[in-house]
């Protein structure tokens, strides 16, 4: 029988994924289903949730939730924080539960107005990291759908671009007409040479994406290169347009191991060493943070 | 009763479209149906056909037909042309037919090793612009799923590039997260701005998509602005990359009104004047030289 102190929920558009926490931050168990906040109407997150947590519920607990659960279309909006700001000191609204067992903190995101850009989820990641690395000063990577760069000062995010390169990547290999030639597997340097392209000819990038088909047509360009080479030039185009956060400095990448490694390649071609933490790891870091600076009060 | 002395058939990859023609170039009669070549096995063309022209067969008839018909995957491998070459001069390929009264020729496409690139069906549309313009030198834009650019000289193709800027609208406006952020409508200043700014700094369009969700949200972009600057970026990383055919001469885009517009408006931005010729006309054109030039033969 699992009777955790307090219970992490990190729940983004697609996914909810649950820890049972111990008072003392040992992982009890951990659950996930595919009810994500894009899936659900007001009305559904409670049963959501309950049906992964209820076997945890022996006594009155709290769930501290991340991720777009606390969108506006989600269980309850949770106001942004403006940036320049601390991501440990958090903005925390309480969901209506009906169960008394049930408390539920849904943590707010980051906002900024010029150049206009959001974060929900990534800034408890930016808070664990910050909690693993209080002294860290530099620029974050958190790749993924929609990767963001963050530039982090004093403590605080100082600045943060959002890039749709995960999610390019996955309408253009499954959906777009390039599917026919990509493959499954991975060629490393026909990654490094579509990033170092795009990077010196940004201006060339539109014309490279149906090449990909053509040179499979006419060429027999092998599969696995192709899926590198799409992710290469997508990549490619977002260091880029980024440039700004990594260039001349070290960069700390939080992500998942294979979501943070061509990340990593991409910048160690450019000169640039990265260091991976792992996005789960910050996640759940980053909730404790909360968890414990909500005490017994939300 | 309709009794066409031939039948024009553009069959491309998510549709098929004929026409029943005069001896002297008139329609006749038209339709079409959803039975694309992407949709069919080899088995299924001869009666995705007939269902359209069935009722036009009163006597022995040939079908003349451009576009992914002639793919691998299509109902018969008809070869590529390699460029340079004069897209009036088809190779054309008998398809299997089992119904006496249909004769089926299908028009090859034309490939480019270097950079490598490929078309089907859009040679025959500027077979059909030669024949309507014979003495045009310059460079088309033929803007679609898969825009492409030609460089005609002397009457022939000399080389082209294919963008996928049409298909990545398509996805990024239908299937992303931006989609919750898009309208309908248009905003013909957001569109020619966001060409600039792209054609200004390529280097920065990965960082502008995001944007347009975030600005959504956080300062309500108009939903039309949104959707017009979507395809500005697009259309703007296009231009960016076929600079090198259209800066300094005039255009020729063939394409429907629809697709035809921003492409004439961003080029106008540009100062490049650009007249527009109507696919579907030069598609008719295109399809009635190949059927004159093959005679009885095929």
């Amino acid at each position: 029988m699992v009777a955790p102190a307090w219970i992490a929920c990190d729940w983004g558009t697609s996914a909810l994924r649950v820890w049972a926490m111990s008072a003392d931050g040992q992982v009890l168990d951990h659950a996930r289903s595919d009810k994500g906040m894009g899936t659900l109407d007001k009305s559904g997150f409670q049963p959501a949730l309950l049906s992964l947590i209820e076997p945890w519920l022996t006594k009155p607990t709290r769930a501290v939730a991340c991720g777009m659960v606390g969108a506006r279309q989600g269980w309850v909006e949770a106001p942004y924080t403006p940036v320049p700001c601390d991501p440990r000191t958090v903005t925390a609204t309480a969901a209506l539960t009906t169960d008394p067992r049930l408390t539920v903190t849904v943590l707010g995101g980051i906002r900024q107005d010029q150049p206009a850009d959001v974060m929900r989820g990534e800034e408890t990641q930016i808070a664990g990291a910050l909690t693993t690395r209080p002294d860290f000063d530099g620029v974050l990577c958190l790749p993924g759908t929609h990767t963001k760069w963050a530039q982090i000062s004093a403590g605080e995010i100082v600045s943060f671009r959002t890039f749709m390169s995960g999610e390019l990547f996955a309408l253009m290999s499954t959906q777009s007409v390039l599917r026919h030639s990509l493959g499954d597997g991975w060629d490393a340097a026909a990654f490094t040479e579509a990033v170092s392209d795009t990077l010196s000819k940004p201006e060339a990038l539109a014309a490279r994406f149906f090449a990909l088909r053509a040179e499979s047509l006419l060429h027999d360009l092998a599969p696995d290169a192709a899926r590198a080479r799409l992710s290469g030039l997508l990549i490619g185009a977002e260091l880029a347009a980024a440039r700004p956060y990594w260039l001349g400095t070290d960069v700390l990448i939080v992500g998942s191991p294979a979501a943070s490694q061509p990340y990593a390649s991409a910048l160690a071609a450019q000169g640039v060493s990265a260091e991976c933490l792992d996005a789960e790891a910050m996640t759940l870091a980053g909730l404790a943070h909360a968890h414990a600076t909500l005490g017994e009060t939300a």
